[in-house]
């Protein structure tokens, strides 16, 4: 998180690929919003909507748009602005390379295989069979269970549980505090109590998916659960038994999967959703926050509310529903006013 | 989670007590799915509906119900299939017995007792008068306070919690990222800022409980939080101090119970159902997922929605929302009608 | 927790600044609530609705506000119950002195500056240039990332993560498994795959905050994420990336808060409410549980629902949504009047 890079406005337009106007010898010490920049930071607009704000802003250079032309600041034009942040970030803040190695503290079993150029922090635990690939890191006080296997490059943050036997592809990066792999919540009565339906399956997490911060993702009863490549998970969100979360899809923070769901390819869980088991959410779907989904979601459909329909659908019944207090009282008079023409009538 | 035992298909009816229509010699290697299962596993029918499933399976035996008599595969017919695979499922995959002992990387007090049989996991923590009992298992990196007291046969996975002075009766298993015996969540406000209420009170688990990944269940105030003998707590739940969770409740993932809440025996709540404080849910209750729950639910009853009412009631105000816009117009139309005969009559 | 302690009502009479209705020499050794507490205890009626309950106590006195005036046990009057409460329990059940020293099996970089007055617990971990402050406690397992810096009397409890350079203030309690400065939750689509924003920003927790077991404040993309002092934070909470949660805010069990959301001093937030990004809660203002809010909330309102009104707006909508099944009946009735009112007509 510490700062401490500097370039000149030239280096930086060769590295992003920017149309520079200003000039290219002076020096930018740090990347800031507009508002909190100084005049020796470079800041970005990614959205047309803050052009005030870049207008208003002390800093030395501005990302923006190609068609972006004139700020008092100097300009970094780029196709792409928000991708080209991300490069501007990593420029002033690199990851700091693996130190590869085991802590001395950390406890590692003697069968466990870690790569030389991988990492392992102080007070972690790997067990058994455990196999971690080349420059990836576990994180201090982290666990992994036996013949659990991390790919490569594979970031496992201070005081992470994988359990046991769960897979772990190359370039994850798993947050503080998840668990990967507890047992599926399964009980069968038995008129007497509540016997425990063994959690024998496994758990896949496939490449470049991101785990957030005490997050749970469950194993599998038989079989596997599965997160496919690129998804990418906030915190505090749970993953039930038997899932198959698929490809690039956002599961926002407090999200809840009950067992055997299927999330289809890039479809995006906004905040505290809740999907009951066995429910399939197609390709590309959008849930918005706090939808509470008992039956599937077609592909590419954007769907809201408890339970969950189609949002347009959903507003209109939002607005409706403001108008229900009123609603009733027009009908009480509209009663009235009927039994008083059908009084006259008679 | 590792496969390897192998049976015959007369022992495995000899274990489950079952009634073999088939090879009594055949081996069968493993348990799966009846998509899944190959010719050398065997499956099972828990369910009627699955029916044609069983039929296209490849799996060598299915454990079916008794009056399920034809399938390509041999048959292990039980009264009670659910049951049946359970113990299918025990003997495929079963529990590793308890390696006695504390590791040596732990750090445990010299004033706890930790019984001959019990274990205690690497770089595990166990405080002053902490109390271990026989064939518990203490995971790595877990934490037992001080007084805290483990029954018998426990199993804290990785990274669990238990605060000073909890107590956790017998078989309860508590899975990584749980923490135990908390503050509750109580303060008074002076007139400047929020004083805490120190929260003195304790934690009592009892018997053949689960508490699953990440979950959080605090001491009281005063007095005791109790959860009684054989309820199932999925991950993430909270439970607020001072409440009593009775016997054999099911309390699904996310679940978030306030302070001072009563939740009868074999109560059902579904996940991200929300209770607020000092309300009762009678014995037997059910809330689906996401229930709002401002005040008690009768024993027995089924309730749903925000605020939470009876399912039946809360299922008409679902079915009435999707036609209440169309209702406005309606309303809106009759007033024009009416008018118009108003002023005719006029 | 342990009790221990005794006193003479005379002397916490003295201690609480109470008028004492009673025998000044009599010991009471413990606190207890109105229903459980014995002859040997005090108790305290902080609220009159419990007036019979406090009739019937076995308690040997009664802390109760100055205008109670009679009752079977001793009375310990006082302008404040609740503040007087607090000091109550805080004689019987005083905090630990913190032992200052390092556990010998701690993980503590050497540039780390540890206070000789503060605590390092067992198997935790302090990493390079962290910096912790007089009188503040690292509990067992847990981890205090580089740079990070802890003020003053700070409790960690076991097993909690403060990732690098986040910085927290003085007397603020953070409670096991929370984690503070976990990467926000921040992609762009590049057209194949989410890319990940670096998460190069802070995190400020302020002076005599209190945060709950599991859960999560993410640090900033830029810039800082805050928690203001004397803030309150419950269980299982997520706060986004760039939040600035103001003073003596308080946040119940499993409320979610999207990214750059601005919470206002005092306000309220019950449990499981959900704030969508770029949200702004005026200060004082109340959510009851299981609101979603995806709009700006007026300072000093109290709203509900999903999505948020003003409270009055949603009972009166919760009110009509019980009559709607019945009002789609009558408007049914009322159009076929009309019909027969208008076919009479013609």
């Amino acid at each position: 998180m510490s700062d401490g890079a500097s370039f000149t406005l030239g280096r930086l337009a060769d590295a992003l690929g920017a149309s520079l106007v200003g000039d290219a010898g002076r020096v930018v010490t740090g990347v800031a919003p507009l508002e909190t920049a100084g005049p020796d930071q470079v800041s970005f607009l990614t959205d047309r909507k803050y052009l005030k704000q870049a207008e208003a802003s002390r800093a030395a250079a501005v990302l923006v748009p190609r068609d972006v032309a004139e700020l008092p600041a100097a300009l970094l034009q780029v196709d792409h602005p928000q991708q080209a942040l991300i490069r501007l970030l990593e420029l002033f803040h690199p990851e700091p390379a693996v130190q590869p190695g085991v802590h001395p503290s950390a406890a590692v079993a003697e069968s466990a295989r870690i790569h030389r150029a991988a990492s392992v922090g102080a007070l972690a635990v790997v067990e058994e069979g455990a196999v971690i690939g080349p420059r990836s890191r576990v994180g201090a006080l982290s666990f992994v269970g036996a013949r659990a296997v991390l790919g490569e490059d594979v970031r496992l943050h201070p005081r992470v549980v994988i359990q046991d036997g769960v897979r772990v592809g190359n370039r994850v990066i798993i947050h503080s505090g998840a668990v990967l792999g507890a047992d599926g919540f399964a009980y069968a009565f038995d008129g007497r109590a509540h016997r425990k339906i063994p959690q024998v399956g496994g758990l896949r997490i496939e490449d470049d998916v991101e785990i957030g911060a005490n997050s749970a993702i469950d194993r599998a009863t038989l079989g596997e659960t599965v997160v496919r490549r690129g998804t990418k998970i906030d915190n505090l969100v749970q993953v039930g038994h038997n899932c198959d979360v698929g490809e690039d899809v956002i599961l926002v923070s407090q999200v809840g999967i009950a067992g055997s769901c299927r999330i289809g390819n890039r479809a995006v869980l906004a905040g505290q959703v809740g999907v009951a088991d066995h429910v399939t959410i197609g390709a590309g779907a959008i849930l918005t926050a706090k939808s509470g989904v008992p039956n599937d979601v077609p592909a590419g459909e954007v769907w809201s509310g408890i339970p969950s329909r189609p949002t347009g659908e959903t507003k209109r019944i939002w607005a409706g529903e403001s108008q229900l207090p009123e609603l009733i009282k027009r009908v009480r008079a509209l009663e009235r006013r009927v039994r008083e023409l059908e009084e006259r009538r008679a």
